[in-house]
């Protein structure tokens, strides 16, 4: 496997990629010599300095995708199109139109494409699941889940804040709750209604957004965040 | 001021109707003897056996009306038609047509309708509606709120139970929660979304809905009820 983008996501997934017995991690890519150079020392793979030589250096079998948000459709449709398997980090990608080209991609070229989600796993949304697949409640009636924390109010990159390269809670941070939602829900949403909200007048990118989403099945389920800081919902866990 | 129906909801009222200085009561209607024995027994009031006698007696300025749902449009029209000014319980009626025509009554006739809410005078809602107006955090971004409890569970009448007349949580809890969001909001609602639920086989009524609104200013709110007993929401507070 091989992973395009060195930079905070990958401090975080390289680790454990590393210490998964079943994969090999055998290259990485940067557009930056010196996170090459750290990759090439710490895990001895391979280093290119672009996702295109990656993924057509016959050295990986996948490709995880960490590279800005903005470059996530463009780099997904290159590895497919060099007939890599991909894993790519949220937001799957910034417009719904790069959306349909990475996955028109991976179909034409039969590759697997798999977001990269991370909080599913979580001990309490697992035990949640647990709950729900076993089925001794009964079904799922409603879903609903409010995070109210100070995202936006904590240092962030300027490509963190820029709605237009991924930026704002609603990319930043939507994918985790709407990855948790439908994991909870089983299902595919069939309809989604939402508001977003640009509260604090200090930044130009989305503070917080209001969903109400409806599953196949029927199943509604709401999704509430607010970045601004004004109160941590972790204080009633 | 007259009172017409002397069950359940009267129970409530009357005594804070016969406290209130500004009030006085002169009336109330229902089509039981014993309920209008117990009235003029206890409240010294006139007895009718009818809305329309209550109305037409000159006995009144006004009426509160706490008949049952199903009656709530034809009373209010019959009220209206007397120049009677109208408060009537929740919720306002069972079809929003009959609503159209109480409202159109209403104007025809220069008579007030009020919807007699209560939940917005609870002192919590009333701090939060005092902050809201004193703008010193704002505006208000976001409402949002979750009520769960055993309302279906607990011992209730077949009225409460039927849809058709008024019953289910949509009927009998929905206009609490909504009078409290647009309490807090502010304004009217733009756009309504919404599901509703009978998860509970042994009862043929809503035991839960949720529900997306925006507000004429582009504010977003959410409510969510459970009813079937799971869970009682008071427990976190």
């Amino acid at each position: 496997m091989g992973v395009a983008g060195l930079g905070a996501a990958s401090r975080q997934i390289l680790p454990q990629i590393a210490r998964i017995p079943e994969l090999e991690l055998t290259a990485g890519a940067d557009i930056r010599p010196a996170a090459l150079e750290e990759f090439q020392a710490k895990y001895r793979g391979k280093a290119y300095d672009s996702v295109q030589a990656l993924c057509e250096s016959g050295a990986i079998d996948a490709v995880w995708i960490a590279t800005p948000n903005v470059f996530h459709a463009e780099h997904t449709v290159i590895a497919a199109q060099c007939g890599k398997h991909v894993i790519v980090e949220k937001p799957m990608a910034v417009t719904l139109a790069e959306a349909d080209q990475m996955i028109a991609a991976a179909e034409r070229n039969g590759v697997k494409l798999v977001q990269g989600h991370s909080k599913i796993y979580s001990p309490a949304i697992q035990k949640i699941r647990e709950v729900v697949l076993s089925g001794r409640l009964g079904r799922v009636i409603q879903i609903d889940t409010w995070n109210s924390n100070d995202w936006l109010q904590r240092p962030r990159l300027e490509s963190e804040l820029d709605t237009r390269i991924g930026g704002g809670v609603c990319f930043r941070q939507g994918p985790h709750q709407a990855d948790i939602v439908r994991y909870l829900g089983g299902g595919q949403v069939k309809s989604v209604r939402a508001k977003t909200g640009r509260a604090d007048k200090n930044f130009a990118t989305e503070g917080d957004y209001t969903a109400f989403l409806e599953f196949e099945d029927g199943t509604p389920a709401t999704m509430v965040f607010n970045a601004y800081g004004y109160f941590n919902i972790a204080e009633l866990t």
